[in-house]
């Protein structure tokens, strides 16, 4: 009989991953809390279980894809999970989490003889579903190398170092988009309010230093006022309010996601930003040079 | 008798410019205040004029690639070389001005007959020797089209709105350059800090949202500590500068480009740096963490 994975948390990214795994072959048990999020794998071959601690049992490879760090906790501490892993196996956490609640899993699973691998991914829903998720991940190298066959399934993964490391270049990575964002909001305005075209403007741009995917895409979206969420500003706070929870921790400072961050809340808190898409940091710098012509927010 | 262009200003830039526009066979006469940097293009095909005024005689296109707004003010207006330009001749002021001061002499040219397009471009040294310039333009779209033969030989031109449009969007340009290479600095003493491997970091990081030439090329400098300059600190300084001065015209406040503004003024003044690579304001970020493991500076 092949080795089992079982994958909890079947959302908006774990259940495109279930599916990248049911392709490319793997015995797959999967489960979801609203447990009709999960029902439309079972057509699909994998074996959809009641509760957690069910998925789990007779499988070497636990991937949990929840919503932070705390449902991890309480899904692998505190339902008896972990009781019911055989010793050798790996516990997967896709989740991102902070790096410290991931180092901290690693030391408690290795108590019991549990390997443990942080691997938080980004590329959104369509790179789930595309298999090509970049894979950030923190562990020992041998399990890191021993789960390349299920991480190739899903997408392209890069060992960044020992445990806590795959969740710390996470928050690195949603440090640089979020300063980014306020980069390109600020030249947007520059070029705007001097009478320049946005659009030539983003094209002269293309190729050189000052471009990026966030010029191109969340310029552009400054540009149309098109605040749709993609990326929603409450979880680009959430994701800086972690860089700064790490970065004490680590004992230093970073002030530019700082002033990022409190400019994000300003539009979270004062403006109704929150559920907005984060490229809507525009909105707020218009509203600091009290211009009112705010795209609709 | 073919159509001349003069070309003032053959310094790290120019030279290689001069040289696309002969090899693409335009008839070209040059000048620069330092002769014997003018002087090797004798031998490819251009006339080496003594003084600027005896450059642009009978030349219908004069670009100009010089040191500053001073510089080209002077060159321009108070050499008598305006004086020796026929009506409808054109000023193409590929030099980095402020917007400003583009927009002035567009509008004193005009008095005489004389077009002005500013075209600043973006792209070192490497990419005026390949053709392969962003050149930012503005300018009337007549003016702007009738030059296009000679902004190809160069490079990539597009044309981002009226008159101080293009050095607008060098400025923007510069902008996101600064304050991306502060974030890029912040999310690398994060990783290291954190324990992960910085090299690791940037692959994992690559064609996701976070990616940009600033991450891959800025962010290796900062790991290596190699701060032999590309772009000075001095520069990047003065640009935000210029940056700044356009924005309190225009009635706006941009809160990043102000606190990086500040950050590249400290390591040039408290640190030493003004000569480094940009990339050496990590240099100032482990400065102000107390980190003494600052690189060779």
């Amino acid at each position: 009989m092949s080795t089992s994975i079982a994958l909890l948390g079947t959302g908006l990214m774990g259940l495109p991953m279930a599916r990248r795994l049911l392709g490319a072959g793997f015995n797959l048990s999967v489960w979801n809390r609203d447990s009709s999020k999960a029902a439309p794998l079972a057509d699909e071959g994998a074996r959809v279980a009641g509760d957690a601690n069910d998925a789990v049992r007779g499988a070497t490879r636990i991937i949990t894809m929840l919503t932070d760090g705390a449902v991890v906790e309480n899904i692998l501490f505190e339902t008896g999970v972990v009781e019911s892993l055989a010793a050798g196996a790996t516990v997967i956490d896709m989740s991102s989490i902070r790096p410290s609640q991931a180092r901290n899993h690693a030391a408690r699973l290795a108590e019991l003889g549990v390997h443990h691998l942080d691997a938080p991914v980004s590329g959104g829903t369509k790179g789930a579903q595309a298999g090509t998720l970049a894979i950030m991940a923190g562990g020992d190298q041998l399990v890191f190398d021993a789960a390349l066959d299920l991480f190739n399934a899903m997408g392209r993964p890069v060992r960044v170092g020992p445990s806590g490391a795959g969740q710390l270049a996470k928050l690195a990575n949603q440090a640089i988009v979020g300063i980014a964002i306020g980069a390109v909001a600020e030249a947007t305005l520059l070029v705007s309010e001097g009478g320049g075209d946005l659009e030539a403007f983003r094209t002269a741009l293309t190729g050189g230093f000052a471009d990026s995917t966030i010029l191109q895409l969340h310029g552009a979206r400054m540009q149309s006022g098109d605040f749709e969420p993609r990326g929603r500003v409450a979880v680009q706070i959430k994701d800086l309010d972690n860089v700064l929870i790490e970065a004490r921790e680590l004992g230093i400072r970073l002030p530019l996601v700082e002033a990022v961050r409190d400019r994000f809340a300003r539009l979270a808190d004062e403006l109704g930003g929150g559920d907005l898409d984060h490229s809507a940091l525009f909105v707020e710098l218009l509203d600091l040079n009290g211009r009112s012509q705010a795209p609709r927010i």
